[in-house]
């Protein structure tokens, strides 16, 4: 019923996770993004910000043709309100939960993609750089611990919801980049928390597809070069 | 009936625009962030990330008290639902207007927002990093040319929505990021149609209340400093 357009990261897993969570039948489309299949027309229909995920609903709710989705927020939204399950309908309880997921979108998910970038990735190691997005992602780990404490559950509130399936897989990343969330304690209990739910499981063991090694074609593909000749723009 | 939490920066005017195009009252409430106001704990309790903009509707829909609202694309979503304006209700025109609205503030935003960082704020002038957003933020100006060139129209389609009030005051930075429209020149054609709006130089001429320098200070508040006082982490 959903064509999932995915890779495994941590965008791609908020939505494996999503789809699990929700119990329902899909179909994996890999889209290899180390060979730059992110970049091939096909995909562009689909996706037209050249990234993954994208789903293409096949049966949408209005009885029309396939129906395709790209970014993250608009894919979880979109699929939460079809089955009607981790974004409530009241109108507080609704707001609360985009507002996080746009935090996420917005936020954590750029800023821990530009840290990981710079600590992990680059072929120079920049002082500021590195600096400036470490202490992006520590304000942001900070927030979110804050709101964690807050609830007492869940991001949004006491329900398990879009805005935590929007943050797990971003958080996933804290031992890479040399964060301990022993700094944030009710983090770490959430973490521990959704970690622990077997939908979540699943959804992280979607795609254990990519194996080619991560050389500079790889490189090339994913930081931009081959965008940059695609638009002919310096 | 709105309180807006405001500073005239690009996230700021995508919500007086908003407010001035729905033409309903609203109480502009300055958050000087040049001298810190955005750390202030009266701000924190209404935008727990710190940042402007935020709104509190005094009347929300429900009948019950005060409801703030974080983050500029909740906001936007937030509004354009109570109002019924700018965002349909329709299943698929409602979707791809909320996943250009994402497309907005996880990319166009936070991308243009780390090129203006590095290519003219930053203390030291760091070519690779400078490169890396500028060839993102062109790849993001050409997706969105590419999809004004499909619609003919606005970012979402035929009608003018909230994905082109997200979209425009980011856009408004390409002169001093060194950008030039003749490159794209349906982003080019729809940028002159928005910005004659009235209702959109309404929201541009709102809050010419900073005037103070951009001193040490200033830097300090805007770029991450405080913040990284505030969490202890380093």
């Amino acid at each position: 019923m959903i064509d999932l357009y995915y890779a495994p990261t941590p965008n791609g897993w908020k939505i494996s996770i999503m789809l699990e969570e929700l119990g329902i039948p899909y179909t994996v489309k890999p889209v290899n993004i180390r060979a730059g299949d992110q970049f091939k027309p096909e995909f562009l229909a689909i996706s037209p910000n050249n990234r993954i995920p994208a789903i293409v609903d096949l049966k949408p709710a209005d009885g029309g043709g396939p129906f395709s989705v790209f970014e993250t927020g608009a894919i979880l939204i979109y699929l939460a309100d079809k089955f009607g399950r981790f974004l409530p309908t009241e109108l507080r309880a609704r707001s609360v939960v985009i507002q996080w997921v746009m935090w996420q979108t917005s936020g954590l998910g750029p800023m821990l993609g530009q840290h990981g970038h710079f600590a992990l990735y680059a072929p120079e190691k920049i002082p500021y750089a590195i600096e400036r997005y470490r202490d992006e992602a520590a304000r942001l780990y900070h927030v979110l611990d804050v709101q964690l404490g807050k609830t007492g559950a869940y991001v949004a509130g006491h329900d398990y919801t879009i805005a935590d399936i929007a943050c797990f897989p971003w958080t996933m990343t804290h031992k890479a980049q040399g964060f301990t969330l022993d700094d944030y304690p009710n983090v770490k209990r959430w973490y521990a928390d959704i970690r622990a739910r077997p939908q979540v499981q699943a959804g992280l063991a979607i795609g254990k597809f990519v194996k080619e090694p991560f050389d500079e074609e790889a490189r090339r593909n994913m930081f931009g070069q081959r965008a940059k000749e695609m638009t002919g723009k310096t």
